[in-house]
Formats: C-alpha cells, sequence, structure tokens
C-alpha cells in the first residue's frame, strides 16, 4: 500500500476536517496540510487536531503533499483541481470528494493534460459520509467507518492510481465500491439527491400552522432537507440529467399511487406499500 | 381530574401495551384489562405488565372499567367501540387511538345513541406516537410523553367528557391539542400520511442493484416505508381525501421543483430549498 507521507486538504469543512482527524487519530501520514480562504475555520481545524499546518494558497499548500484531497464545494472542485495540479510536484495523486462526478472528472481528463504529463494525476472520488450538518466543528475521526465511498477511475485512469486511491479511503475505514462516473451520477441521483430533492418539497409544502402537530415520521422523512442550500443547489444543478431522470421515474410511482387512492383500489395499495416495504427493510436501519 | 379505577384496552398491540404500561408505572389505576383475539400477545403484556388480567371477550372486559381505550386498527373500531358500549355500564367513557377520526367519530356519534341514553359516551383521540415498529413487544412506559394527542370532541361531545379524555392523555405525559375530526384528519394527511406515502413511493422506486448505496440520506427518508403495510392501507383509505388533497399541493410543489431544474433556474432552486430548510429546522430535530 502506498505511504502519504503528507496529504494536503483543500476545503477544511466537515469532511476536509474528518479525513485530517481519522489520519491522524490513524497515525497514518506525518503532515496534514489544510487549505483554505477562512482563517477562523483553519484555526479551528488545528485546534481540533484535524491538521498540522495551514495555509490560504493552494499552491503553497499542495506543494510539498503527495495527495492533495479538493473537499470544496461542487462547483469549485475543478478549479482547485486545476490549480492544485499546476503547483504539484510529479508523482501527486488529486482527487475530490464531490458528490457528483461525471462534469468533474471528465472536464479534469481534459484539462490536465499538461499535469499528467509531469506525472501528476486526478482520481475522483465520493465519500457518502455527509451529513444535515456542515462545519468543520462537526468532524468526526470515524465519518467514514463502515460508509460507502465510491472511487470513479475511467479508461484513462492507471490501474496503481486507482489502487491507491482505493486504499487511501480503506485506510480511513470506508468500504469502497468502484464506479464509472456516469453509473455514479446515476445511482446518487436515485440514492441521494432524489431524496433530498422530495424531502425538500415535503417540507416546503407543510403549512406553518401544523408544524406543531409534525411527529416523528415527518421529521425522519424531511431530515435532509436541512442541509446547506447552496450545496445542495450545486449537486442538484451539476446532476441535473440523472435527478431529472429519477425524478421521472418517482414521479411514475408516484402517480400509480395516486390513481390506487383515487379508486380505491385496495389491492394496488398493499402491493406498492408492500414493495416499499421490503426495500426498505433490505437496507436495514 | 377523574380517577380511573379500571381501564380496559381493546387491542394489546404497541400502543395498548404502552397505555397500560404507562397507567401502571405511574399507579394511575388499580386494573388494566386486556382484550385480544390472540392469546400469545395478552400474555406478552402480562409478562411486560402492561395489564393486570386478560379477556377475549369485548363484553366480560369492558363491564367493570371507567374507561374503555381501542387500539384496534382503524377499520375495527367502529365495530369494537360498538361492541364495547352495549356492553359498558353507565357513566363509561370510550375513546381510541385511531390515525384517522372523521368517520370513526361520525359513525359512532350516529351509532352510539342508545348507549349514550345509557350514560356511554365515546370521544376520539389520536397520540401520534407511532412507529414503523409494531407489536406489543415494543411497548415502552414513556412512549407518550412530550408527544402530542389530538382529542377530537365535537358538538354532541359535553364538556366534561372531553376534558376528562384529554387530562386521561395527560396524566399520561402526552401534550394535548383539541381539534374537530375534519381538521384533524386535514392536518394528519399532511404531516403524517403524505410523508408516509412519498417514504413509501421513494422506496418502491429504487433498483435493487442500488440499494447497497443508501445512506443515511435515503434510510431516514425512507424510514417509516417500513411501517405495517395493513395499517397503513388502512389508514390512506380511510383518509382518502385528506390525503389526496395534501398530495395535490406536494405535486404543486414538486412540479415547481420539476421547472426550477429543467430551466436551471438558480434562484428558483435556492427559494424552494430555503423554505424546506426552514420549514425543517423550524421543527427541530
Amino acid at each position: 500500500m502506498k505511504h502519504w507521507d503528507t496529504v494536503a486538504v483543500v476545503g477544511v469543512g466537515l469532511i476536509g476536517g474528518s479525513i485530517g482527524l481519522a489520519l491522524r487519530r490513524r497515525g497514518l501520514v506525518r503532515r496534514v496540510v489544510g487549505i483554505g480562504r477562512n482563517e477562523t475555520r483553519l484555526r479551528k481545524a488545528a485546534e481540533l487536531g484535524a491538521i498540522t499546518e495551514a495555509t490560504e494558497s493552494i499552491a503553497a499548500g499542495v506543494s510539498g503533499a503527495n495527495l492533495v484531497v479538493i473537499c470544496t464545494p461542487v462547483e469549485r472542485i475543478v478549479g482547485d483541481a486545476l490549480s492544485a495540479a499546476e503547483a504539484a510536484r510529479p508523482d501527486t495523486l488529486i482527487t475530490d470528494v464531490g458528490s457528483t462526478k461525471l462534469q468533474i472528472v471528465t472536464t479534469l481528463e481534459d484539462r490536465m493534460r499538461a499535469s499528467n504529463e509531469r506525472g501528476v494525476f486526478f482520481v475522483g472520488s465520493h465519500p457518502m459520509a455527509g451529513s444535515e450538518r456542515s462545519g468543520v466543528e462537526y468532524s468526526q475521526a470515524d465519518l467514514f467507518e463502515d460508509r460507502v465511498t465510491i472511487v470513479t477511475p475511467t479508461g484513462m485512469t492507471l490501474p496503481e492510481h486507482g489502487r491507491a486511491i482505493t486504499d487511501f479511503w480503506e485506510s480511513l475505514g470506508s468500504q469502497v465500491l468502484v464506479r464509472s462516473p456516469e453509473d455514479h451520477d446515476r445511482a446518487v441521483a436515485e440514492v441521494s439527491h432524489l431524496p433530498h430533492l422530495v424531502a425538500s418539497a415535503l417540507a416546503a409544502a407543510i403549512a406553518p400552522d401544523d408544524r406543531m402537530l409534525a411527529g416523528g415520521g415527518w421529521r425522519d422523512t424531511t431530515r435532509v432537507a436541512s442541509g446547506d442550500v447552496e450545496l445542495w443547489r450545486q449537486i442538484l444543478s451539476d446532476n441535473q440529467r440523472y435527478v431529472l431522470k429519477s425524478l421521472d421515474n418517482f414521479e411514475k410511482v408516484l402517480a400509480t399511487f395516486r390513481r390506487a387512492l383515487e379508486n380505491a383500489d385496495q389491492n394496488a395499495l398493499v402491493e406498492l406499500l408492500t414493495t416499499g416495504k421490503q426495500n426498505r427493510d433490505a437496507v436495514g436501519s
């Protein structure tokens, strides 16, 4: 397994902070360089022990790193990865933690050719360990344990680079699945982006006077709607195509439910409720 | 406050068992009579300390009670309440725990006139303390603490009867809200029945191969879909009119989301996500 002496984390929030904490608690690296624009956040990350040094400059921060992890919002990942690639020394790997992959990976494969020639490569990742909370103060060293991380190599990725990034996430306790960027975006639209959109629509639809009646069921079903608005605007926009496909599919099931209810078709209601229960029970609590 | 020497519970599952446990732990009654068709369940309830005696006969079970609580599934409540009303002695109050109220209350007001003349009355209740789990083995003495119970008196209810049923739920630790049966059904369609339908549709829509990618967000959003199929078929069918109205409203919000996404209208997306977040944050975790 590749040894990382120094890991640079660009963007020190919940995920970046948790990567730093996990690396350091597990004694996997000597240095974690935190790179960010917000001094308070960097100071907080240092206090928590998530980073060993801090800088506001990507170029300065990545220059001594073997691995760079881009943890900035989806819309900034390409730009930050390019800045990192230009300043990185040969034999540096770059990955990210973005919730979408197709556009990011395609754009970077196109625009990193000069860096590739210098031995600097990108492999996309997505640790599925988000939370409705954000902010470095919620960082946890065990955030990735027993959670799935999807790694998205392509036909252009050297096998040893895909393997190294897989090893990295496994070393933090994560279970890694390898998918193409397309298949990643299709699947997360279904299991994450659509549920967010639906939860948000449910929460938006409640009359303020009825909020006092919201019990455990409403709270569970809408919990993710508390997530960061700007983060989710970027995710839904970036993955527009697959989110709309998942929405098509969901609306078909919803229309079947509506017809069953309108027609008081008890067999159809039982069938829909049973399919939902079977799928839900198969996933576990 | 009215003192209940003996409470009869018809239907000993999660709710009936929890009522018995709460009454006994709080020392509020001398006897809790469990009435049910399933011997194993009655024995389990007795072992848990939820009931002091058991019978399969509603007539025998309610004959010594001051209060009868009907905890059977929605479609059986009217029949069981009528059986109880016929056998109850004068000055007995009957309530229920059904998730819908309009049809139950209206039917019972119409059909209990003879019992009313003997001094036996019904007031509807709905403790909003369900769970995706069912079964007497999950009973908890604190199930109703800090949870809302809606009590639904009508123009035909004597004020002292409404007060007595309110006192009963408050004595179990619940916060009571008084609503008309219509307003109850409209509001619970919105905060409970629609979320169940939506969660069930989301869970039904997932491709089996993608279930392994379902993370915390999907699990929260679909959790209630694990609920008992037959229970929910009855609830959705009984409250058909208001569930369809809530679904209309939800589909309008969903269509706005779809348009925003199709048009890549970032302002509209932010507005929808923000409304959802504000409503969700207002309710609390």
